[in-house]
């Protein structure tokens, strides 16, 4: 497809970031080009047509970047999910395991209505660390998460996998795979 | 305008957060709404539209909810101000005061052009701190910050000034004045 295409071209892949042997894949180019930041809405918006969607979940922070434009396009409710401590209401927790050590997310307990369908939106999937836990937090708001979308997927790493294995899965949407 | 006031309707004041003593505005409820999260955008172009630009720079995280749309609809690039360590490529450095402490925000040294005029992003005017260190950071790069758009400005907190202050001082706008 032309589209992903694009989307490729335009994102950059950095050696040794943040770390040595991590190739980072760098969407600021991606971003900073409107031509391949509106494919990224499309092909977004086109892999989600199929469903019915009550909400957009976007992870912080990059996801904060696609998932607003996809909210607002939709013209659906945008609910955060983010790092502790940012949320100033009543808040959900989930920990979750890093390579060393391990991090927390929270969303606001009103955020979502029992049995709302959700998409969650970030710009990476990895380790499926951040996404599953978004996952777990929606599942606490008795919500449903529909499906998973994600600009770039490492597919040598168990990211699908671990969203796969959850229990009602999301749909595992990435327009671009490395 | 009703805009605004569909915008000032749907923010919530917590009081108390992040610590006593201080009323937050929080913008969770507002994106929450896609009426207000439209009119948010609206209100947003319209501000801007006399103004020629050529970039938009969202500063993490909140700034990137508000930018990543108006970068969008505007069909300009969209270049981020980000905290320490988040950017992979060569970066500018600003540091700044906090109330207690100091904190750092990075932009790519290829971020802009010399001379881009540029709009910088944020959901909320303040001290004023986080927006001056992203002019700083614009000005080390050669380009001009044209305007400086919010969606809530505190008016007993010097944000406004602060930049007014700047040699060259962008346009200061913001929605919602508390």
């Amino acid at each position: 497809m032309e589209k992903i295409k694009i989307i490729k071209e335009n994102i950059k892949s950095i050696p040794d970031f943040p770390k040595k042997g991590i190739i980072f894949r760098d969407i600021t180019t991606l971003i900073s080009n409107p031509v391949s930041f509106k494919a990224v809405i499309e092909a977004m918006e086109e892999a989600l047509n199929l469903h019915e969607l009550d909400r957009v979940v976007a992870i912080e922070s990059r996801g904060f970047l696609f998932g607003s434009i996809l909210a607002h396009k939709l013209g659906l409710p945008l609910e955060l999910v983010r790092k502790p401590g940012k949320l100033p209401r009543q808040t959900f927790k989930e920990t979750y395991d890093l390579e060393y050590g391990s991090d927390t997310l929270e969303i606001h307990t009103d955020a979502l209505h029992k049995g709302d369908k959700v998409v969650i939106v970030d710009d990476l999937l990895a380790t499926g660390g951040t996404a599953k836990a978004t996952c777990k937090l929606i599942k606490q708001l008795e919500a449903q998460v529909i499906a998973a979308i994600f600009v770039v997927e490492l597919q040598d790493l168990p990211g699908r996998k671990a969203l796969e294995e959850l229990e009602n899965p999301p749909e595992v949407i990435s327009l671009v795979k490395y």
